[in-house]
């Protein structure tokens, strides 16, 4: 058995991740990094938002700022409090246009938060509200040549990282990536990290 | 400004997803699309499990196996239901030795389920608890030199893709290459796959 | 210690259930049964929603509607499905007018779905949205003399069962007499619903 | 239409709730008041922990404690701390024998944590693990005439508040009755309480 189609989807994905976490904008990156060591050192809020996929890597994302100490809270969950002025709304969506992500963004903005946006789309609604964007490419941005490819795969000519696939992988490396300048920054050890870590689970 | 720890946290989690991924054992990667596949087949639920970032990136999968129309449930989730005789409990564990994904995973072979674990140590008490076991590298088994090159960076030494970030990090693209594969084998369609993605978000 | 505060919330929060569930309007409670009961016999989703507590009492709801085998689901969650033409959404808010249920309802018509809304006010935006309204009153309708009451004991003259509390737990009864009668109709046993419940937890 | 499974379980919950509130010991509930509020004076964690609808409003308490200015914090989701020496974890079962909050309950006494039981069987493995236990009675505890009534009632003899019911609509009205108190005793007032309550939802 060859497993063509998940070979093929490696070779897809860490390709699209690379191009995608090697062709971020060097200011954007530095605006987020600059935004969440403000955010903490103002002792602010950062709420992480996303639907779907994009939500479960903001969870990811979120899970690390709280091993770093930052006072971070995900929407939707228990114990998420009032966010106000001057706190930070993180929110991750690859079109840039689901509706809730981009609700939340229009509330944060009425609250006086600063909204930060993790999207593909430069001009969608999500960008337009937001504050600081960091653009991301997914899956439209990638070159054709190598859809081609995958497509020439399958009889089917069907897509093998489907939908947000790879938006969100490359924003999971992505943020993973930011922790380890905001580890640097901040000179924190592991061993500080896993003291956070939580001990029931 | 220049962002080496961000830049050599790239290197280093793309490195490790690369050797991760390209170094699975066919013959596992084999068995557990296998396993999906019957359970599909034979009309069997799909309980995904895991702990922190673990159990989000098995959020992720599972919910590309509803887009595809596996019958498949999250453990904690309000509407999971029972799970038993020849069920497949899928639990993604890098160390192998969190007490909760274990207590599960032992619970789940009482029921008579299958248990399925994806962990970096087959010796681990979940590998040993489990039917199925494919084993995804995390740190751990990464180079010395690149942790030498990494610590060399940072003053103080410390690693920048911190605890289980490869091992989470890796599984997020293994599990997305499963779902490739798992496409072409059952022949579904992107517009297949979108028509049952969440349409409120 | 006498724990007067605690007595007092006993008899407000039962008074406060029992005037609200007994208060019913017997019309609205019948059109829900049948709205969940067609919704079951025509095979549609069921879409269950509600900010905060209200939607802590919504899962509660879902999760005995599961045990009962009606095809619900939670928004937010992992395998929530894609909503549409016919399906019916059920949401619950005291208010009428928390902003995310509030869109989930308007996107719910726009796809085609019904909305339910459970709510205190009958005259809210989500109860204008809604195609079937079930008012439950919250402390708001509660007579002023209860109110004086409670707050004679404290000295600071605050409410024992502050903003939702009445609301949340007379939905909490409310749905579980729904079941009730559900259970009744189906003619469905508690040993069915014991074996649809989770077994691993 | 007469909805008699809605009224008559209208009055079994009623009743079940008001005989297991008012029946409480108040030795155990001034224990579980001194317990949280020495938890907040010595700035510990309180964990709150519970398996399917326990866990829910287990959830929804969590909730008031975080408005009340609490540490608190629910067992599996995204920003859980590490949990120690002298936090307190407050665990919610019925049974008192639900597998995953009984192996969280001991690891919590393996790292120093002070457990508390909520449960109808003060002689469970819960109980017989945990520092302090309140006793709320469940349906097993009701007397046999009302069974028999509702038995009675529908032609299946299947009791209209199945499972866990009686049990976790008490728990929600007695830890409201909870939150009553320590309104009281910290003379908190409800707008300080709104002003920690999430403000996007």
């Amino acid at each position: 058995m060859t497993f063509e189609a998940f070979h093929e989807a490696v070779r897809e994905i860490l390709e699209g991740i690379a191009e995608a976490v090697r062709g971020l904008d060097p200011s954007q990156v530095g605006w987020v990094i600059e935004a969440l060591l403000q955010a903490r050192s103002e002792g602010r809020k950062i709420l992480v938002v996303g639907a779907g996929r994009s939500g479960l890597v903001g969870k990811a994302f979120a899970m690390r700022l709280m091993h770093l100490g930052f006072n971070t809270y995900v929407l939707g969950e228990t114990i998420t409090p009032a966010i106000g002025d001057q706190d930070l709304v993180f929110v991750i969506s690859g079109s840039g246009s689901s509706t809730l992500p981009l609700t939340v963004a229009k509330m944060a903005k009425s609250l006086g938060a600063k909204v930060l946006a993790v999207t593909s789309h430069p001009t969608s609604p999500l960008a337009m509200t937001a504050d600081l964007v960091v653009e991301v490419p997914g899956r439209v941005m990638r070159s054709r040549e190598d859809e081609y490819h995958s497509r020439q795969l399958l009889g089917d000519h069907e897509p093998l990282a489907p939908m947000g696939t790879i938006f969100e992988d490359s924003c999971m490396v992505f943020l993973d990536c930011l922790i380890a300048e905001l580890i640097a920054r901040m000179g924190v050890s592991e061993e500080a990290m896993k003291s956070k870590h939580a001990t029931i689970e």
